[in-house]
């Protein structure tokens, strides 16, 4: 067991993609504060059932627009901030160029899911959403954990 | 702009492992309450620097014994449970077996990482960890993007 028995790489196909009216890097409070829609692949319309029952989602992408990988970055590129390593930020210059955030579902018809919250450019390829559940994605869950007789609920 | 245009295939290199003493899936509260090691290739310790202002990351892994794609699954394989859509529950078994899970860091020596509450298996490949940001990873920043004054603050 040491890194040098990893596997190959991994490869994932796209289920979707980001359409955003940004087509390249800006102020992320005004990206974020925008709606954006996830366009799946309609071979997906049946594994998005049950997504109505959620407000918030995890969206995963592929920074597809990664400037590349750098092993110190200025957190949020302020240059005012000393530069630490980039997995210890939230920089796209990472190893592997993938972007998580949380969204709020606004509207959900057949494979589109209108949300807002998002961070990722027009035409971002989409590789997996995810209900966001306090459990699994917030500190909560590690204390719940905890106790003995915590058991995780469905939403 | 469809997901008729997307890319092929994207992919990655591991940049890590877990150590962990379970070697097959099992009781996931169990999983989550013991420690875990994160051991990145020592390639990544200068972009490690800095964690240690953290108390929380995400881990990003590649669920690598996930048993493959099923459009609709009982939440949490609970029968007792109706299936729903595969994107709407945290199954393995999604387009792209991606996991991710908020872990809580015990210790940081060189390139391992000392963790409690991941829910990943010994040997799983690990794509990327990003620091926790209640900011990003939470509803709340989506709240607090929308006051005209707040600006994300350096952890």
């Amino acid at each position: 067991m040491s890194p040098e028995t990893q596997p190959e790489k991994v490869g994932y196909a796209p289920i979707g993609v980001v359409a955003s009216s940004f087509n390249e890097p800006g102020d992320p409070k005004a990206m974020r504060n925008a709606e954006s829609t996830l366009i799946l692949d309609e071979k997906y319309v049946v594994a998005m059932d049950g997504l109505d029952r959620y407000k918030f989602i995890l969206v995963i992408y592929h920074i597809d627009r990664s400037p590349g990988y750098l092993e110190r970055v200025h957190p949020m590129g302020d240059q005012s901030i000393p530069e630490r390593g980039v997995l210890a930020t939230r920089s796209p210059c990472r190893p592997n160029p993938i972007g998580i955030t949380v969204a709020e579902i606004l509207k959900i018809e057949g494979n589109r899911i209108k949300v807002t919250g998002l961070d990722a450019l027009n035409e971002t390829p989409i590789l997996d959403i995810k209900p966001y559940e306090e459990h699994f994605d917030s500190p909560v869950g590690i204390e719940r954990e905890r106790e003995p007789g915590y058991r995780p609920r469905d939403a």
